[in-house]
């Protein structure tokens, strides 16, 4: 029998309906054996619900104390979940995160989580009680209420697995898996069985918005089984895993396609082509604590580069501003930008150990008359800046050409 | 400069604007340089919402589940009127009863309180910060969350403002004041400047609903003054205060007139005058968990007695089902029930030193021919149990017989 965390999202528990059927799944994997710690978010709408009554009160509402109304979330749900436990006479019980001592730094609103404490959890689990603990909150060392910013769940459900050593992370949500790409913009995309730590990071950071990058990150660290399944349906889900695991007879080139259209870029024209320039351009960026994705930088004949960046689209006016108050003191010439952009990115640790992936990407791109902007590589990942009208044209393009759709059964005519 | 303990009921929070309103009035008492520590209640309306939600789950919700679930009411208040607090640019630092270790026992849903750690709180008074707490709720010996019960909230102030040794604990509700009797009933009604601490006792238990009889009672043994006023308008409010502290030659007979319609009455015709036969009869109510307020018993001639009583109205049905399995082992004949009945209390400490008080009640009641059916008395009350629908006039005419009535200007015609 294994010990198995299991962390429901605010969809997964967004009604007394979907919280029994929570209840249902939880009392059957209970009744197989295992040991369980349930970890849940608050009610979707709820989170947004108390953040929208501290707007009213203050447009900046006071970090410390929004963490105090927020984490008010999760603790309904912990106890509904737990009377629904009970009235299926399971032994359940409810734990804040303070409670259960997920220990955090200070930082309200984003706090990390330092250190937890699991002899309350174990001493539980040994008298075969299910552990129901409320996600995304902690305390400080002063007693603090804190949280850890959006999506935190995910990363309390990771933590309290590495802390607990269970078997498994389960991370129910309304998707029943991490596919190859996004289904609604693909339909022959396809559920992946397996996928490791890096890929599923680089698809998280690239776009996917399946699992957070940081409960990802968490978990390979710590070499935490991940799994993605759905609360609504059942099946395998797709286990994220250490690269060993996976046999490199079904390692696949690409993994996934990842696309973002929430970036535009930037490009500064005529800049000197002198050591410590880029600096000068990306520090006032970083200083008004703007976040930059992809850096091109094309050198030029003429003593003078283009510089393209990217950064997030609802950055960008305020970007444009910082460099053009800034245009002597970089001795450029001009600021240019466009937000019609969107970014496409082949995820795969198949990459590492073939060359000509970045190739057959370009031809496929060029056979679609499909113009690329920039381009960027890691070892597991090549991202490409397109004009956003090609977007769907260029994921599903690349899909097929790297055999990631779905084999449909043959119908006969 | 006084510490002064106030507790905001769930109508005086019961929005972002009144939230603000409450925010004004503290810091305008923060400003001439008094220390606060503010309790709240959670907005109105809140409990009964979690509390609908938990009996979607549970019929009888889990205790323990339901104080983690609605213990989530006060901790929204206290971080709304924090926030609100900061915008006015007011320190204020909000604490759940966990927080600020309001320690209790492990009654989930009626818990008692044992200790209060009071350093925090100091400290942060001594930095001149409002401290800002969760009424209504405190934590066991085992860090769970529990809850005081129904109308803890002024239970914590009380508490809390015995713990600090505040000058004053003051109650804000959504009346003035507490009156010589109900105004909505006798519009010639007066706030009361002063009352004691036992008056106060009586009147609550009596139907007078403006302070919970715990938060009295804990007053009164802590010797904490105790002000009601109103969050909506200014005015001083009631003092409720020790009996030495008011002055005798103020001191009224009566104090106030409370009354109760909530009541009904049980008749045990014929049961056999020997010793035993009232434990007998009322042995079996106590046992079904059933009330007992007013009971008298008259000696009958024939070795036969009545026997009479008062339960609560939805007790009714129950107590009678009860008596009546029990008729054989009672050795009675019949029981006879009627809930159309109401008590009339008069209330004083000045009773304690004057005769004549019962006769004055009786006599006025005789010359509107309000017939009396149960009569009892205690030091500092008189109560009587009439029909219900003389109800009105009875207490309209002790109120004028005992000199109770505003008032008023005369008017020049």
């Amino acid at each position: 029998m294994s010990l198995l965390v299991q962390k429901y999202g605010g969809t997964s528990v967004g009604s007394v309906e979907r919280i029994e059927a929570v209840a249902d799944r939880v009392s059957r994997f209970h009744g197989e054996g295992h040991d369980l710690v349930v970890v849940v978010s608050a009610m979707s709408g709820e989170t947004n619900r108390l953040i929208a009554l501290a707007k009213d009160i203050q447009d900046q509402p006071d970090p410390r104390e929004l963490d105090v109304l927020v984490s008010t979330g999760e603790q309904v749900t912990i106890a509904l979940l737990s009377m629904a436990l009970k009235k299926r006479g399971i032994d359940a019980r409810s734990y804040t995160g303070g409670q259960v001592r997920v220990l955090t730094d200070s930082a309200f609103n984003k706090a990390r989580i330092q250190h937890i404490d699991v002899d309350r959890m174990q001493a539980d689990l040994q008298a075969r009680r299910v552990v129901v603990v409320a996600g995304f909150q902690g305390m400080d060392g002063q007693g603090n209420i804190t949280t850890l910013g959006r999506g935190g769940s995910d990363t309390t459900g990771v933590a309290l697995a590495a802390a607990l050593k269970a078997d498994e992370c389960q991370i129910y949500t309304d998707v029943d898996g991490v596919y190859t790409t996004d289904p609604r913009m693909v339909p022959k995309a396809t559920r992946l069985e397996k996928i490791t730590f890096e890929e599923m990071l680089e698809m998280a950071s690239q776009g996917s918005k399946v699992l957070q990058i940081r409960s990802v990150e968490f978990a390979g660290k710590y070499k935490v089984p991940l799994r993605v399944l759905s609360s609504f349906d059942e099946g395998p889900g797709t286990l994220i895993t250490l690269d060993e695991e996976i046999n490199s007879m079904e390692q696949p080139l690409v993994s996934g396609i990842a696309y973002n259209r929430d970036e535009a870029k930037i490009t500064l024209v005529g800049v000197p082509d002198m050591p410590g320039v880029a600096s000068k351009v990306l520090g006032p960026i970083g200083a008004a604590n703007i976040e930059v994705d992809v850096i091109v930088q094309n050198v030029a004949a003429n003593n003078t580069n283009d510089l393209t960046f990217t950064v997030h689209r609802n950055d960008l006016a305020r970007a444009k501003a910082v460099l053009e108050a800034n245009l002597d003191s970089i001795g450029a010439k001009q600021v240019l930008t466009a937000d019609n952009i969107a970014k496409v990115s082949l995820v795969g640790v198949g990459m590492r150990s073939h060359a000509g992936v970045a190739a057959t990407m370009f031809e496929t791109l060029a056979k679609d008359n499909i113009n690329i902007q920039m381009i960027t590589t890691s070892e597991i990942k090549i991202s490409v800046i397109i004009d956003e009208r090609y977007l769907e044209l260029a994921v599903r393009g690349l899909h097929t050409a790297f055999g990631l759709d779905k084999k449909s059964t043959s119908v006969a005519e």
